[in-house]
């Protein structure tokens, strides 16, 4: 029996779909609803097979679930939360967002008055974060296999309930993926040395890139850059909804290379060989 | 009838073992030689079919040869090409360093008086540089495609005749190359951004990442750092002998990541996004 069986998923994007997807390849939900800002988008994310059914509605959209996965961007996931705990308090909710300690930490705050919304117990939210993706998004690029063998963090906090948690990492493990348990925090400061940091250093080396030596860029300029094709939108939430982990770690990555450019500068080999040694080393550690 | 027809490739590593795949595939010579500095290696370069020939001796190597290939590591391409010259002045040589403005400035010295070499002839040497690689070196990754559809800078110098200069842009469009030409200086300021700055920076965030967060990358780090997987020795005598421009490219960076930074810091979201976008606009001009 599955973890979960009836599943609505929140935001039917690169992320959404994918989850979508392979919840319907592998038979794991007897239903998988979307709910999708257009009615357009409903209809591209049913004929990729993400969904079995999808609405613009999300009263409609949350009803009968047992899981809820909120797989909007960043900003918009504490308000989803609220409202999707409210519409359905049966049901588990949880997310795929890049940060975790500002998102769990405002849906332990009182939620504002005037909203229809209330602060979910603590049982009904617990964060995840799949650690896959794309530098495209949107649900036509969605994949079955997105999340086979890759890692989702769940994240979590001391009032959740360890059964809450279980059935969310067995939910995860049904779909092929690793996973570990942090809390919120650690995740923000890991995630923003593994990932923020890398999407940051690959837009700074884009921009410094003269346009007209564009033409004289190769494999390493590609690689490296990679990832700056990313949404500037969804990225500039990460970026600051992390914000002191991200400064943190871009001070470690101005070391790093001030210990580069030096040696560099002082035509220093034996330093600059066993900077780069150790650079490798941690490379060649993780492989393809 | 093909630009060269006699060619002994110095050194059969990744590039220099590609350039003989890549002649030998396409029927384009008489004969490939390599010259290997240890037996097992000719043997390598045989079995993986780079050359026709191996040896270990420079003299016989070059013999009879109409085009030298110095494929050496950068710190050896200038003695090479002083031996190489001597033992052959009948021969066009050029190599494939990452380099060009030292090598081709130490080129155009007097060669140091004790040794069996001498300065090559303005119509004897001129540098190459095909912007193809891998962070993987040596012969078994050599790929007959290697060069197929890539960028080779030709850097031609104000004596460099212009038939030899023709001559060898054939060759590398024989090979299935495009051609450019600029002068050694601006060939150096233009892959320090586009080549070198990128290896220094993924070596940077490689070793700015803490050994016990490795778990936590994926695909973004794992693109962002692939090259500071590559040879810290060949690399750490390219930072150096582009030393100064190298400097500037890393300074370029550190004001886009400044600018970046404190956009964060300041969480203003505005600029922020249009720093993003604008880098992303340059990633998107140069495709996969």
């Amino acid at each position: 029996m599955p973890a979960f069986t009836r599943i609505t998923i929140v935001g039917v994007g690169l992320i959404g779909g994918s989850i979508g997807l392979a919840l319907r390849r592998r038979g794991l939900a007897r239903w998988v609803r979307g709910v999708v800002r257009r009615t357009a988008s409903g209809e591209v994310a049913r004929a990729c097979g993400a969904v079995d059914e999808a609405t613009a509605n999300l009263v409609e959209g949350v009803q009968g679930a047992d899981l809820i996965v909120v797989a909007t961007p960043v900003d918009q996931i504490v308000d989803t939360v609220r409202s999707v705990a409210y519409l359905n308090p049966q049901a588990l909710v949880t997310d795929v967002g890049s940060t975790k300690a500002l998102i769990c930490r405002l849906l332990r705050e009182p939620a504002p008055a005037d909203l229809p919304q209330r602060r979910p117990g603590p049982g009904q939210f617990v964060g995840s974060h799949p650690l896959a993706g794309d530098h495209r998004s949107g649900p036509e690029h969605a994949r079955a296999d997105l999340l086979e063998g890759r890692m989702v963090v769940v994240t979590p906090e001391e009032a959740s309930p360890p059964a809450a948690v279980e059935r969310l990492a067995l939910f995860w493990r049904e779909l092929g993926a690793e996973v570990e348990l942090l809390d919120p925090e650690e995740h923000d400061r890991a995630l923003a040395a593994t990932s923020h940091l890398p999407h940051l250093v690959a837009s700074a080396l884009a921009a410094a890139t003269p346009e007209t030596w564009l033409r004289f860029t190769a494999r390493g300029w590609s690689d490296t850059t990679r990832i700056a094709a990313s949404s500037p939108e969804l990225w500039s939430q990460i970026f600051t909804q992390n914000r002191s982990a991200v400064i943190d770690a871009v001070q470690r990555l101005q070391h790093a290379l001030d210990a580069l450019r030096d040696a560099v500068a002082r035509e220093d080999r034996p330093k600059l060989l066993h900077l780069l040694e150790e650079a490798k080393r941690r490379r060649d550690a993780v492989g393809d």
